[in-house]
């Protein structure tokens, strides 16, 4: 049994985790959103990155605890999951270029993320409100277009043509790309009405995994947290050229 | 023989890839930087990355060619160089605790390069000059300490006490604490001469590592680019507290 540990009331990057997690069938306890649980919180969660026991502490959440393993950074908690339990090739070239495509993803994120916070994350957003109009206009025009394209040629590339980005199975890295193009929406909603029938496979494999009989399921159930205000993809209209 | 693939005229990422390289004592060729050869320099490595024959594309620089394989992203590669060059260990927790090192690293590198280019990576400083002056202020003030203590208490946590990142060896992730250090040095001096005693373990890492023969060697030799303004570090001291 797993446990996640991460930020019990956002998406964030706990949820590349939790897609992996709920698409590979495999039971976890999401622990700081356990309800009752005396491990439950934000307060435990923050307790438990300054414990001075720890040999291998986090950084930041999420983390991983696997038996008495903690793993720390999403990509790296990915490799880990994708090697037990199948969401990427067994070969070394397979598994190293799954990992390519999910770190590529990670830059990708972090830029999403700095279009409304360019200035510092310990600030809010109507403290940066200026910056941000200027660095969401650079994603918005640059950015969002360089990578999908980027994943567009991968999805095409793919010698399986099996509209996946690495083999005719899921891996990990597809999970993560549904996440970010389903981000993108909620976030840019006027942007990417304009500009994702340029990107046709990226779109199909979003639409795909949405259907995903697990993934299906664990969208509609609790389980799944509402895109909102205080994660890493975030509506605001002025910065959707809007 | 490895050839690397980066920009010829910056440290930048490629120095982490470079470090490993020599460290490891492996032949390589970086090919942007050979004189009078048909494939170097900057026209070249654009042109790569637009190959449609590539079924692995790399999004960006740097990356490793290694027989007919491509390996992009910086930590993609060095997870690769540690594997097949002893620079992390081979068991299973100690290859990944060094990765998440290694991407908590790349995030501290994200970030120091945003405190000059919070806007966009395509426009000049001068053009995000007033944005830059808060951002590397945030930075500054909150980012270098939290993640130089991080990597303090990575250091004095390492059961080994051997001085380094994760055993009494060194690995890919210590040689890139290594840089990240000279590039605080080159880019915030005043700032690090005001707070990098709190870091001691950092330090005598740093130290450690510039006085390694292989990479000593390296330092002196035409091979290593010195630091300068196109780089990920750059100095201004505006930005420096100054």
């Amino acid at each position: 049994m797993y446990e996640l540990h991460y930020w019990p009331t956002i998406q964030g990057r706990g949820e590349y985790v939790r897609l992996a997690l709920e698409y590979a069938g495999v039971e976890y306890i999401d622990v700081a959103r356990q309800p009752g649980d005396e491990r439950g919180g934000e307060e435990a969660l923050i307790n438990a990155m300054g414990r001075s026991d720890l040999v291998h502490p986090p950084f930041a959440p999420p983390w991983l605890k696997a038996g008495i393993r903690l793993i720390g950074q999403t990509a790296n908690i990915l490799l880990f999951l994708g090697r037990h339990h199948a969401l990427a090739p067994k070969d070394e070239p397979g598994e190293l270029w799954t990992h390519q495509l999910q770190l590529t993803l990670a830059d990708f994120v972090v830029e999403a993320h700095d279009a409304h916070h360019p200035i510092g994350v310990g600030l809010y957003y109507e403290d940066q409100r200026e910056e941000a109009k200027r660095r969401a206009t650079d994603f918005r025009e640059h950015r969002m277009t360089k990578f999908l394209g980027y994943f567009e040629r991968v999805i095409t590339h793919n010698s399986g043509r099996s509209g996946l980005l690495v083999r005719d199975t899921l891996t990990y890295a597809d999970l993560s790309l549904f996440q970010v193009v389903a981000g993108l929406r909620y976030a840019f909603p006027r942007r990417m009405r304009a500009i994702e029938s340029k990107y046709p496979g990226v779109v199909a494999l979003h639409d795909r995994i949405e259907n995903e009989p697990r993934i299906a399921a664990y969208l509609r159930s609790e389980r799944r947290i509402d895109f909102n205000q205080q994660g890493i993809f975030r509506h605001y209209a002025e910065l959707d050229g809007g």
